[in-house]
């Protein structure tokens, strides 16, 4: 193998750029050249290629978002799409690539080396950590850390007004931001897709806080739970028009930001493994970590199989919300 | 003067514990003694009252939201309301006020100062910065880099995707947090309350960036503009239906966090002000600080007059985003 | 099992509080009593001693430092101070410990027990991550994280001036907080006491990068390596006399500020094993993490044994800063 | 004037990029063309001079140290260095200058223009915020806010240990840093340059302080001030063997960083207020800000007259820290 290329693919997540660095500086350091391939699957297909050096990924470990632009791509979902991709590759004599993101792009990397038998490594890039293969994804440790630094600003509101803040984090299907920044946060209750939270539960919280003199109280709802945090704050505030509930949005933040010392080094060490995975022979499979080694996990079970979340996190939001 | 108290009222904003702070130091520094009121005007009614010590709010300076907590009170806008206020300073032998807040706060001190003729000194405590008689009130300056830290962090999102992003900051009827957040973060436009921006210039600026290739936006709405953020993003949204935009609301982080250096500042001068002025017979007023200098303008004058956005600041808005 | 009592001791580091809080909430939960000795073994031997409840530890989560303060004792390494020590246990009925700390703490508790026979978990509390028995320590992740901020910071100082930066962090023999930061950070070379850099490298590292018109540089020196960043970067300067080499220590405020998501969650974990610990039988053993199970590992193993930094890391480095 | 050309100089400060793109981009706004000149009078000397245009400023406003580069110029000092840069800027038919620094840079500006007559504007860029002509430098505001971020670090620590820390803070020969960040940090103490404070001053503070029952002591030097911390502290420490006492020097962190929203909006002012200040014929001044309007001041009064710190501040040290 000579030359590869890396692109990023799907939803930024900060730390994408460390995982880029990673895989160039590697790449040159065992002697291969490396393209730089920008707006994922769609350049590809357009031929947005060009080679990097050591100096194109100087000052970036530090920046969030993707110096190589992320975009989501109808064209190479068809053949023909997947065909223009591959005439590009082959002009630059491209023989490896190496991957940054979630499902979507493992599923288009696992069709398109089906198709035309380019290996293919994965870096799982995205602040959601619903990936099966790896304990914890590119992103995921910023995000978290984000979400909390503006739990700990909405206490202070909170605490002062006695009030109710239903709160709602990112995680798609997956409860992992909202279990980890509701223990961060010191919430009362957290309510996650993974484990149905009905809205009795909710009232039981509240009437017992209430019955222990606790005046303010943070709920964490996951966007993938019972409606996200609307729907649920909205039902509460039926039961008990009088008290004083608010519900925030956290949004966007969550996906930017400079990325964690976390995040820098998962995402660096990922990227050192995605090319030595590469030059080793590894092909469609996407790199992870699983406790603390470096493993390397077919995609197709990277996209079928499902993280479950940590039993023992959801019991500690419970003994610690006493 | 031997007794003051002093309270929070209104939304709670950061600094406002450093402000208590001050004032009880300074309180002390002169030879008063000081009394904290929990609650606002509310806990006035019920006594809440309590004698504060230098150490009662040692450790509080960084501290966002209120130790002293903050309430609406209907009651006291009623005249037994504050009859029993009255009767619970009387017992408490309390001779004058520090009120921290807003509008509403100096609007109940002014009628309550009139009625029995205890001396009041508010101390501007609100992220609006909406109040005439001082350039900065206590809060504005950590709300605003509350938002430019969210908006620096929405760009990173914004870059990698291309995208159009409308957010929301609040202020109310007041363009502040919008147009200093909007240069600070480097916004392509920033419509504020203030200036009406009709949504013909909304894509004007979208038209003429795109024929420059600018390929994302960070657009700023202040929440009293043309029906905020989500309004005016829909209707661009309908304009271009094939853009990538996206529409965030800040929400109730701008209210908390650790108050800034400039905020510790401007509330711990503005506390031994409020102090030095009750001492020296102020009563009815707001301490504010203009030019540099503390000034105290009386209650009447920070209720009905407005304080205008800055020509030169909206200018610069214009100029810069080219 | 019916009282026990929660001490922190040696040096502070952030999450400490989260654990006190965890400790105390799940004691409460499984129908403890729990005490909070304040002062560490110090505060045992003088009996600074009273009951928590739940909402004691309420809004501690994300405090820096420790509400139970911290002490080093002479006393309690005497047969008559610890004689005391156990005298004001028995007054207070206390039955097993909970200790927060690092190797000294995990000493005291360890002859302690043995002598007296009160049962003692430990929970890894130190920003050096130099224990062994568990992956991570609290306050290492939060630290490193500060450490991190720092440098970038110092980058931008360093990029504007073409300089060169020696930069001191803590971790007493531990390279575990420089080898983080430093690939975390970027650095062109991180020296840390378990691999001897010989001054040459250093030399070499410069040289090289001048080669490839590298125009700054960050170098990380662990404060147990060859004399620390001042003898290091004198001794360069004097090869070097042109070069704009500049020296600084992070110093204290790696100690300090509100813990990481990371390590409040960490604390959370390990505050509830401990007292689950204590209540299952455990006894002269400290609480970790490893490959993100819980585990038990007897004082004497954490004690005498030493936990090797990694080889990936130190191979990242090199790889990196190409 | 149709040509115009901006450099950075002298110490890097937070908020010079915003300054060097609102130049950029008012120049464009009205019509001129902009040259960048990197590193400083020695870039003009050596011929680094470029166009720019409005995307050469994208994305940069919120980035410490300054893209430009800085340096300090011996040869700019000399007759000839001073012809060559002429030559150089009549190679690119520049008639005006934007120079953003310090005292330093505006001295060599000064000669320049006496000698060449080529209008020069300065913009203050410099942490220490000691200039004649302006309420605020860019950068200081940054400053304060990184300085007392980590003071608030460093009080956990003291607090957790019942210790007294002496932190040295910079400002060459001026205390606005030391007294900003040592109001905002709550410290009992802050000795700075312009008001000598004896030993038996800090001493007596100690004294006090204990039989007042505090047991952990803040106390923030400016630089400049009777040998900095270390000579303050190992004095302190003579004179109480017993007491534990800690230095710690914050250092070159308080340089870099990403700007606050006040020095972003600083900047942006005065790079605005630059290029007008050119347009309308000034030349020789330094653009400021003086109760919150727009001033242009000689250069030679900048240099020459000094800015005293606020009696009201100091004032309000004494105040707060009983």
């Amino acid at each position: 193998m000579k030359k590869i290329a890396i692109f990023t693919s799907g939803g930024d997540a900060p730390g994408m750029n460390a995982c880029v660095r990673a895989v160039v500086r590697s790449a040159i350091y065992y002697g291969l050249e490396v393209y730089g391939i920008r707006h994922g699957y769609d350049g590809m297909i357009r031929g947005e290629i060009s080679q990097m050096q050591s100096y194109s990924v100087s000052n970036i470990i530090q920046k969030g978002g993707t110096i190589l632009k992320s975009a989501r791509s109808k064209e190479f979902m068809t053949k023909e799409g997947r065909a223009k991709a591959y005439d590009q590759l082959q002009k630059y004599g491209i023989e490896g690539l190496v991957a940054i993101g979630g499902n979507g792009t493992f599923t288009g990397a696992s069709i398109f080396y089906e198709e035309y038998g380019i290996p293919a490594v994965g870096a799982p890039g995205t602040i959601d950590n619903d990936l099966y293969g790896t304990d914890y994804t590119i992103g995921y440790d910023t995000a978290v850390n984000t979400a909390l630094d503006a739990i700990d600003k909405i206490r202070d509101t909170a605490d002062s007004h006695d009030r109710i803040f239903f709160i709602e984090v990112m995680g798609r299907d997956s409860g992992y931001i909202a279990i980890q920044s509701g223990i961060g946060g010191g919430a009362e209750l957290v309510m996650v897709p993974e484990t149905f939270t009905p809205i009795g539960e909710v009232i039981k919280t509240l009437e017992e806080g209430w019955s222990r003199s606790k005046s303010s109280f943070i709920i964490i709802v996951a966007e993938g739970e019972s409606g996200g945090a609307t729907e649920v704050g909205t039902t509460v505030k039926k039961h008990f028009p009088d008290a004083d509930i608010r519900i925030t949005n956290l949004g966007h933040i969550q996906r930017g930001g400079s990325p964690t010392a976390f995040d820098r080094i998962l995402a660096s060490r990922l990227g050192v493994g995605a090319v030595e995975g590469l030059i080793n022979g590894q092909q469609g499979v996407m790199v992870g970590i699983i406790n603390n080694k470096l493993t390397y996990t077919p995609f197709r079970d990277c996209i079928s199989l499902s993280k479950p979340i940590s039993d023992e996190l959801v019991r500690i939001v419970e003994i610690l919300s006493i």
